[in-house]
């Protein structure tokens, strides 16, 4: 048995695929250079030929966001920039065409990843990605088709690249497990967007683990058994059966309302990054958006900021598939990690206290209006409320609305149809804003706290880093407090709170915020159903008692303690 | 009449010294190497000799601290690495020594600066300094030799680097004006540390200011007239005359109870970096230390951390020096921005919100187990309070205190004599421990505020970020909310809570601070006289009655106005 971190939860039992690359030995040697140069051009036509054919496959099984990343390779590829440079070096210095492409990659990854920005370190792996494909056709060496798998397997990886990831069918793959990777690696992050189980960071699973072995991949507890006893198979028949049928019974919850034993009414919502994220939240009995992340609209684009229609298309999508449903649309929040590949951000040495979000657009209003525009003309098409992230004060909160009002009155003399009932609201992320909401609640009609920022912030600690990461704690009284300064602040307004971070949807913070008062809990679509069934087991008027006394303890651990017992 | 920014306030009538650097157009030409190689090492050899001149005239006049720059471009000057590669370059070349000299240093320069780090940004400019004097002496240029002034001037440059400030002597340099720089650059704060006026970033003075004209350095408004009138210069005397005026008419505060009109006494402190600053806060009234930054200990040793024996010998100093008057010493806050030379931090994204101060300390119990062993050992010479910084959770108070107990048994155990009043507090500049202040207040024997930290973090903004720093808002009613909490959380257990951030000494802060019930304002030395002034013409219930006003503002500018009418 190898332990590991439950990534994307779920059971499955089946043979072991084992992904293994092919090894390279590359060493530089003289040859004629026409000959390497010939070879070099004939394996970049596989290698695009190769990439369009296991797009080809995929598509289909896949969106179109999944594809996009063949078409990135694609470009890649085809650019001249690239195979100029591996064709100068080979008749430079008359060496063998992979020891020119692996050198010549080598200097281009090393350069975007010395950038230590996410789009940069996105494109070192795609240099990686196709670099590879392209030495493995210069030599020879067969790369494994992962769209050829037609079998139910559980693949086994040292990690799984995302044209890997791009390629799995979720037919026959139950799952899979990797040696690398945490829980917030990409290979785990698309393990819950498929919703296959994966365990991650299993170290010794590639030398453990042969083709064809049986495999139970425990993504519940994080552990994986390798050619388990038959006893074991059963064991964990049932237990795969059993959280099938958990899944099954929460089903029936779809349409429940979310409602405590003693009629107090929440709502529970789903955080969305593109319109086609929509269905997932109305399958999963979502009362709502509680975050739409406008940012993916912006970093998807390649070139150029995104047009208002573009926009406008985007948001009257996820409007219409809401179906009248409250809507929150999150404002353009880039900069910090994100990055777009078209716009330049000022070098800083914090960039999460830099130049970002709110700051970024008040300063360039000419990108906030175009969005607000679009925002506001896709308004008719459903229940639509704006939210501004990182907000710090109430000046820069009146700017931001007055941008709108000014746009939608424009808009009105332009006779464009606008809601009257667009609600414009703010995030809470930014202690200043939570210890100062009865004055922001005054102005803006709804508050959405965001615990990954805000606990960040009120801790000074980038959960990032890995030195600091323990201060990330979102049941820290001092987090509660700020929670709790927040919804007061809210209420005495008349406002309504949401909570659209990971806190909202956790198992031991979710009984605090409804003793807190919190009004809409907005999580991934996956988690709606459970924190439902687990809402309608809680008592509103215990949870409040249970929260004043939250409220003065001294550190997690007595909270934590606390909780637990009041759950028991 | 020429605008600047008053950098260290105070006005000066002088003579101009315009402090003009020879121009070395330096380009590459083809040269006997062997002729070349003995050039520069003839260069070589007057540069240390130069630079061991300049530190022989400096010394008797410059504190040791200030004399160490010299010993820092010494050893640059002798480091065989630096010459070995420009003499290589010479004869791999066949090229002019000052040519290779440049290059060499720029290749260096450039690398130091890429760093990213104050520590290396601060090596760039000592190989700056160093190798333009030894292509001066190449070239057999002459660089204008500061400590040869001898009659009262205004020095008026286009910068100032750490070498020419090291060199001013304050009998004869009235103050100085730069083209360049700003409020926190390297001249500025020299400036204010030899206490005579600046005015930094005045564009165009190198342009009109002849050597030898007569100047008006007005450092409290920020400008400059150049060669003005018989009516100006009389109009200023009269001004340097009022100002010297007031600065003596404090004086006689000097040993005045810092108590407002209606009796309420508080606590004025000076913060020092090292021993030599405690005379200055003694010259100027302080009644204590409120910061004793222990940082600048370790970032002055050049190859390792500073032995128990050493720390101690500090600590004794500054205890003995305040002759019984309370000091409260901040254990190491390195990390962030304060690099160590002799220690490799981790590569974090964001380093203000990383592994720095008690996090470090904390996970190398080593280093601060040194540190509180000389602490704990300094304690009989003087009442020592000790503060951790950074301190974001209770738990984190809880480690830090048991270190202290446990080395504090130690030493008892070994016979060593120790105070039975040591008091240990903490930092509160995190606003997870501004919220929970009444928790940690339990346990903390007092709190000091560190706003400059509190800011940034509560706002989500680097101040030191162009882009953000308008966001350093101390007056902000939601920072107002944080001291409150904290000095609420202190008072209710009977704890006394200082500030030693800037914002103690603000002329609008402080009133507020006295209103919200600050018991200690530590400050540079400069300001305690002036802020002792306003406390005594204060009300201390008057100021209440604001405080609490401010704190319902919804921004920065009603609170500033509020503050300013209330002291009309």
């Amino acid at each position: 048995m190898l332990k590991g971190i439950a990534a994307s939860s779920g059971i499955a039992i089946a043979k072991v695929y084992k992904l293994q690359q092919p090894i390279l030995n590359i060493e530089k040697k003289e040859c004629d250079s026409a000959a390497e140069v010939a070879k070099f051009q004939a394996a970049l036509v596989k290698t695009q030929a190769d990439i369009e054919a296991v797009k080809a496959k995929a598509e289909g099984k896949l969106s179109e966001e999944e594809l996009a990343i063949f078409d990135a390779h694609l470009m890649m590829a085809n650019d001249p920039e690239l195979s100029g440079q591996i064709e100068e070096m080979i008749k430079n210095e008359s060496c063998n065409a992979e020891f020119a492409t692996e050198t010549v990659a080598n200097m281009m990854i090393s350069m975007f990843e010395s950038m230590d920005n996410d789009y940069f370190k996105e494109r070192a792996a795609d240099v990686k990605d196709v670099t590879f494909r392209l030495k493995c056709n210069i030599v020879g060496a067969v790369i494994p088709d992962l769209t050829a798998i037609n079998e139910e397997v559980v693949i086994v990886a040292e990690d799984l690249t995302p044209s890997d990831t791009a390629q799995l069918n979720k037919q026959y793959t139950l799952g899979f497990a990797t040696a690398t990777g945490g829980r917030t690696s990409h290979s785990a992050i698309m393990a819950r967007s498929l919703e296959i189980p994966a365990v991650v960071g299993c170290a010794g699973i590639m030398e453990q683990a042969d083709q064809g072995d049986l495999l139970i991949l425990d993504a519940v507890e994080g552990q994986v058994i390798l050619n388990p006893t038959p006893e074991q198979v059963k064991e964990y028949e049932a237990k795969a059966e059993a959280f099938k049928a958990e899944k099954e019974a929460l089903k029936v919850l779809k349409d429940a309302k979310s409602v405590t034993t003693d009629g107090h009414e929440v709502e529970l919502a789903g955080n969305i990054g593109t319109p086609k994220d929509v269905e997932g939240v109305l399958n999963n009995g979502g009362e709502g958006v509680g975050l739409y992340r406008t940012e993916f609209l912006y970093m998807d684009s390649e070139l150029d900021f995104p047009s208002e229609d573009e926009q406008f298309e985007a948001y009257k999508t996820v409007l219409e598939g809401m179906g009248g449903k409250k809507v929150v649309v999150r404002t353009l929040d880039i900069g910090g990690d994100k990055k777009l590949p078209y716009f330049t951000f000022p070098e800083e040495m914090n960039p999460f206290l830099g130049y970002r979000a709110i700051r970024l657009c008040l300063d360039r209003t000419d990108i906030f209006r175009t969005q607000l525009r679009a925002l506001i003309r896709a308004s008719v098409y459903g229940k639509l409320c704006i939210m501004f992230p990182m907000i710090a004060t109430l000046d820069e909160f009146r700017q931001a609305k007055a941008l709108f009002e000014e746009e939608k009155a424009k808009l009105i003399s332009e006779g464009v149809a606008v809601s009257d009932h667009i609600e414009v609201g703010m995030m809470v992320e930014i202690p200043a804003a939570a210890v100062l909401a009865d004055q922001f609640a005054k102005e803006a009609d709804f508050f959405s706290i965001g615990t990954n920022d805000l606990i960040q912030y009120s801790m000074a600690a980038d959960r990032m880093s890995e030195k600091v990461s323990y201060l990330y704690q979102p049941l820290n009284p001092s987090i509660l407090r700020l929670v709790k300064m927040t919804i007061d602040g809210a209420h005495k307004e008349g406002k309504w709170v949401g909570m659209c971070g990971e806190m909202a949807g956790d198992e031991l913070a979710a009984p605090v915020l409804l003793g807190l008062g919190l009004d809409e809990f907005s999580m991934s679509a996956s988690s709606i159903l459970r924190t439902r069934k687990m809402i309608r087991s809680l008592s509103k008027q215990e949870m409040e008692v249970m929260a004043e006394k939250a409220l003065q303890c001294s550190n997690i651990k007595e909270v934590t303690e606390l909780v637990k017992n009041s759950l028991k």
